[in-house]
């Protein structure tokens, strides 16, 4: 996998900080210039945002996080980067000198992509002295989320410039769409223009409210926007006659008088004034951050859910982060890393995410199971049971579970699990996980597992082959050490 | 609540289709007239996929599905009828025609709802001898998932009857949208035509494919719009500064000269068959069927997801199943029903749904938790220990579970659970709960569980109250005579 090394940002806003927050996450170093006194402040509250969402986004081992510095030059941020994002006002004439500016500075290999949504390309390389290197990476705010980076070249960029920058959004776990020719606002702000005009319209003539429009889309098309787009509804749509019948048969509407496009709405003080009423009661009180937060855990959740789709190979937005964990367990997940067996191993750390609790605001059930399900397969991957192993016929799976629960986990809560081999045999591997409150150190639940090695095809236990053995017998012989610990052994409701 | 109690549809498409499963779902009566020599089988197969989607999208318990009858007439079907849902195709000399009709047979007292995309109800009031009782009633397909309906009425529409068509779509799932002023295609379809008109430019100009189209849609704006619409999303992207700073920001982009709007596409042959090519192209060798399969898994997972958002309260199209769903409980899950309690009780009737099933199509482990806490849940309410009764600060929480895995459950397969009360005292309720594949009746998995009565604010255990101890002790004498089920008391790894 090709992958950016060090990376400069030039402009530390909004979108520049979630391109910072991006690269840090990935374990990549930032250095970052922006002239604005609070630059520091604006991306810090941006990447706190990004941790916090990773954290309830993936169980992946994160890596390190990247080194975060300011710089007091351009030149100095961009020096020793291969990457460099651009996220500087939109203005043509200040966009032009700031990449000058990087284009002098930077190592004549490194990718300058800038974060236009509406400049083109050409106009943006005219001047520079290796123009072949620029291209428009056009973000989605919140960008830590949304992984859609429109990709798209000038007259003098180099092909070898649009694929090396596609494949250095993949181990970010962004999804790079190339952009086939450059025109004005690329592809999603066209689209996202055509549709703002029409809301301005609908507002204007008093033909519904802002919360009456949001509502029109987030209980219909916006469903189902997150997972497929415009053409495959619509082919879904046109039924087994398929699209072309689609066509024929809806194509004649667009010549009826609907829509108003022809015209551009007056933003005049008196709409944007009714835009301001209307928007402050459908937030209903709610704070900016509030609506960042609720925005946040929904997306989290969406994309959870479209990972699990299509019989848990994934789907859209969620097979792109499926491939992603992939990637993060490949290369945090090492089963080589050497381990301290003198105690349980600490094997997940995450937080409790939003949908995993119920209207109380405590961790459902459930949950708790999934998380010492985790602890196991985290468990599996050190003694070499990984995908690849399970893909080839084999694996561990559960018999038997007896969860204990001792205190509760609330949202947001930071907590982790560790694991104990009790006993190891050919087949068997008895558990004893616990779960805990990562900031007081509190025993929140315990769960005993016996797991058997299983031929997934003929569906029977079978003796795990030496390699695997192996590994298991090192950790175990370290725990053999260990006190049994209390609670393992119980049944359901025997006296202490 | 005002509830439909007897539904006719006179149409029964795609659209008319998805109305009968609504209003079938809901344990309401439907009379169908549709002249078209498939109307059943079309029907038939819509119903299909609404309760497949209905057994993986709520837990709840559905009332007995109403009772379905295709009539010969338009009289015969609306005669009796106090809900009629017109959708006929989109000709206004054809639905004046059928309107009048059904306005000659109805009861004076019925609502009448066209499920048109673009005619104005006053157009087609016109000739109707009762035109205060029509109104516009919009859905979107697929109408069995996506709640949205646009209500909107003509000039002699009466406000009565808006109130109360809003109203009977709650009883239903439905969102109903009131929309303030009539205009050709509302408010859902304007929208949607604008980014239509300008995607089939981006298509027609070789800007990009089908597609990276879809792909730019849903790897960003789709993503947000789900659960927050359009100025709900840029109302945040303002930030502290708020939507007017938002709007006198982006506000003069929109003077620019980015979008096609001005001029209509022609949808001539050769574009129809460069949209035609690259649709075959994206939709990869999958069929319609499993388009809408995916669709409609991810419709469900995205909807449940969004009923956990907002700390468990539910947000949007979430929320509202929520909302529908405690209105299932309430009527369904009635306390008061007499059970035999010489057998376990059957509790949980459902279908293993996408989002719990791991790379191979098995139920994931966790979920079977999830299944089981189900049915202590739904135990709970047969002893009067429903949300109200948690609200009211008391519950019963568990706190020890052992589960065996006997058997494997798959993506689809209909599973039920039983739940058989091991012992219980004033303050303990041991159950041994078992889950079974429906179709073979073997056993998949067991739990065994003690669940303690608390205060919730005290976080204590405390003795029942006299009126819940009273239903346990009816169901647990009852299941005193039955034996102990094999596999209770056993703790993890103990030889058989």
């Amino acid at each position: 996998m090709t992958r950016i090394n060090r990376a400069a940002c030039v402009g530390g806003g909004v979108i520049g900080g979630g391109w910072i927050a991006r690269f840090l996450l990935a374990g990549i170093d930032v250095k970052v210039f922006d002239p604005h006194p609070e630059s520091q402040r604006i991306v810090g509250e941006v990447l706190a945002n990004a941790e916090k969402a990773y954290a309830m986004l993936t169980g992946a081992p994160l890596p390190p996080r990247g080194k975060l510095a300011f710089t007091t030059t351009i030149e100095a941020a961009v020096a020793d980067a291969d990457w460099i994002q651009e996220s500087v006002p939109e203005r043509l004439d200040l966009k032009r000198g700031v990449l000058n500016q990087i284009d002098a500075a930077a190592r004549p290999d490194a990718l300058i992509g800038s974060s236009t949504s509406g400049l083109l390309p050409t106009e943006l390389q005219r001047d520079m002295r290796h123009p072949e290197r620029l291209f428009v990476a056009h973000p989605y705010n919140p960008v830590y989320l949304l992984p859609l980076v429109e990709i798209v070249g000038g007259e003098k960029t180099s092909a070898a410039t649009i694929k090396a920058a596609m494949d250095r959004l993949v181990p970010i776990g962004m999804k790079g769409v190339h952009i086939a020719k450059e025109i004005e606002a690329f592809v999603g702000d066209r689209l996202l223009e055509a549709l703002w005009r029409e809301a301005l319209w609908l507002i204007h003539d008093d033909i519904c409210t802002v919360e009456t429009l949001d509502d029109v889309i987030r209980y219909s098309f916006g469903l189902r926007w997150a997972q497929m787009g415009l053409f495959q509804t619509y082919r879904i749509a046109g039924g087994e006659a398929g699209m072309r019948h689609f066509l024929a048969q809806f194509g004649p509407c667009l010549a009826w008088p609907w829509t108003k496009l022809t015209d551009v709405v007056d933003l005049d003080d008196a709409l944007v004034e009714k835009i301001g009423q209307q928007s402050d009661e459908q937030a209903d009180g709610r704070s900016i951050r509030e609506l960042e937060r609720i925005r946040d855990e929904n997306l989290v959740g969406i994309l959870q859910t479209l990972k699990g789709s299509d019989g848990g190979k994934g789907w859209g937005a969620g097979k792109l982060l499926k491939d992603f964990e992939a990637t993060l367990w490949a290369d945090g997940g090492n089963p080589e890393t050497p381990r301290d067996t003198s105690q349980p191993l600490r094997l997940i750390e995450t937080k409790v995410s939003p949908a995993w609790v119920d209207y109380n605001g405590h961790m459902t059930e459930h949950r708790y199971l999934q998380v010492f399900g985790d602890t196991s397969d985290a468990l599996l991957r050190l003694i070499g049971v990984d995908l690849a192993y399970v893909e080839a016929g084999h694996s561990y799976y559960t018999v038997e579970t007896h969860i204990r629960h001792l205190g509760e986990a609330k949202l947001g809560q930071a907590i982790h699990s560790t694991c104990q081999i009790l006993s190891a045999d050919e087949k068997r591997l008895q558990l004893f996980h616990a779960l805990y409150d990562t900031e007081t150190g509190e025993t929140i639940a315990t769960a005993e597992q016996m797991l058997l090695h299983v031929d997934s095809k003929q569906g029977k236990a079978v003796t795990a082959p030496a390699e695997v053995l192996v590994k298991v017998n090192a950790i175990a012989a370290g725990h053999a050490k260990l006190a049994i610990p209390e609670g393992a052994g119980r049944h359901v409701g025997q006296k202490r």
